[in-house]
């Protein structure tokens, strides 16, 4: 692929910028006049590492760098601006194939309002996404750091959880061509979409930050991981009830497959890109009911801020499924 | 290396975040409040495609990684304001290389004032760098494009050329133990240093900016490469007088030693990271005596704006060094 031809197809593609950026691709930067306050996230997704490409195609690809990189965005509140994409292309990937990810990248930028402004396309031993995201609020305040939370406020997660770790699972099965694939039935599907064809929650995001939430953080390494990074950014304790977890359909026949609990499979699985927010108790059901309205989306109370410090997910015979933490494990 | 704790202990070298950054690493997106016009590009540095760990130490390599990607704000005429940063490691470079990496990054940073705000560490095949750098102008028209020039103004360069050219070519050299290093003499070091230690001439861009820059580039594929970038999107035509090019010291004496000519070295070899501009005539003057007092920098005029649409380098002897588009070239 010669990088120049390359780039002139991909800019060929591109709709024409609109504001607040004035200039996109093509000059040695791009221009944008923001009003108010910017976000700014990058992600880097790397073939072995991030994503099998025999599990997804070129489309698929470049519309999960996009849409994890926007999943930041969405744990800020922010409504999305510009993604700037460096594309790192090895020699087994040709010149159509780039254009899929980008087509792929094109329609997760067009669902959800983002320009792609600029980028870098370069050689690489691995295909290589750094994506760059630039999100923008009226004022500072309005966005929800991961640290302005306290005792009293509860626990809050948007969809579902667990779907991306099964989908996960049916396609490290599938690769194995001697395990059991039936009993699996119609979900499978929607869990393979959950683990290669994520959406960030971007309207859900902007609703709890004007709902009031007081911290937020999307769950990609997964509830267990994420969760604890609200208690020590906030300095506080959390305390999740596992058997409140939105469990997505098909994970309990998946966990139940690979001899599992469901309930730990959402709890500790990652890639969901849900997010989980922190609010004050009187604020819930106006979140729930306007979140509902916009997108469908349920909101779900799992659980509750309290004073100390860690996290601790209890199972429903009351034993704990995740405690990190805490002085004294009551 | 362990992701999280690299990127706790890299978070702990980082000086704290100042305007018009509000919150850098740690959250889900760092905040920024600008002021007026924001500039952004990204580029990407990988082993083996535009580096050599065997040749560069890790410091070398993220200063260089932060350095090329502040060129394109230079070129842009932009005040450096912040950078995030994609880090991809492969299994054999250990945390301390890692960390190495970041001060070398921080010294660059320093330099110019740019914060690092923010980043994603992964594993990856090959050491990796995506650097997204975001640069501020007090007004979207202070911003200099590649596209404003027109005939009647001058080109001019900062700096000199052909240097790390010349220094890739020691560098190649010094690979092959059966060519003969000697008569390359004390400039050695400098070209290897202009070849490896590139620094973006950002006060020199924000001069030329304000002196009435109609159009500016940075040399980072070479003057006959990047010149027909401007020509292009300007519309115009450039004419250059390669015997006019500022060829830095020691360049004549490994042109020759190659069997090359000195000329053609500076013109087409790349990554000097001087910028080209072209200017108004009667500004010239005042630009190069702003430059050469605040950074002891010359600016030369190597070239003239002209109707038409095409690239000329002209040897001495009238011989064409390099032409493209033109319908007649005289």
């Amino acid at each position: 692929v010669g990088e120049f031809d390359l780039l002139r197809r991909i800019r060929e593609r591109l709709p024409p910028a609109g504001p607040p950026t004035l200039l996109g691709s093509g000059d040695d930067a791009a221009i944008s006049v923001p009003d108010g306050a910017t976000v700014t996230s990058v992600d880097a997704l790397i073939d072995g590492v991030h994503f099998r490409r025999e599990w997804s195609g070129p489309a698929q690809i470049g519309a999960k760098a996009l849409a994890v990189a926007l999943s930041d965005l969405a744990a800020m509140g922010a409504q999305p601006g510009e993604a700037y994409v460096v594309l790192g292309v090895p020699e087994n990937l040709d010149e159509h194939g780039c254009l899929e990810l980008l087509d792929g990248m094109m329609r997760i930028a067009e669902e959800t309002g983002t320009t792609l402004a600029g980028g870098d396309v370069t050689r690489a031993p691995a295909l290589t996404l750094a994506v760059t995201v630039v999100g923008h609020a009226e004022r500072p305040e309005h966005l929800v750091r991961r640290s302005g939370t306290g005792p009293g406020d509860v626990l809050v997660v948007t969809g579902e959880l667990g779907g991306a770790a099964a989908g996960l699972r049916l396609l490290e099965r599938s690769d194995a061509s001697d395990i059991d694939h039936s009993g699996v039935g119609s979900m499978s599907d929607a869990l393979l979409r959950r683990q290669l064809e994520p959406r960030p929650r971007l309207e859900e995001g902007q609703a709890l930050a004007r709902a009031g939430a007081t911290a937020m953080i999307d769950l990609s390494d997964g509830l267990g991981g994420d969760a604890g990074h609200i208690a020590e950014a906030s300095g506080v304790g959390l305390k999740i009830a596992a058997a409140a977890l939105p469990i997505a359909p098909g994970v309990a026949e998946v966990a139940e497959a690979a001899g599992r609990d469901p309930l730990t499979l959402a709890a500790s699985g990652g890639e969901d890109y849900e997010l989980l927010a922190a609010l004050p108790p009187e604020r819930v059901a106006g979140a729930a009911a306007e979140i509902e309205k916009r997108s469908g989306i349920a909101l779900t109370r799992i659980g509750e801020v309290v004073a100390g410090e860690g996290l601790e997910i209890r199972l429903p015979d009351g034993a704990l499924l995740k405690a990190t933490g805490f002085d004294q494990l009551g």
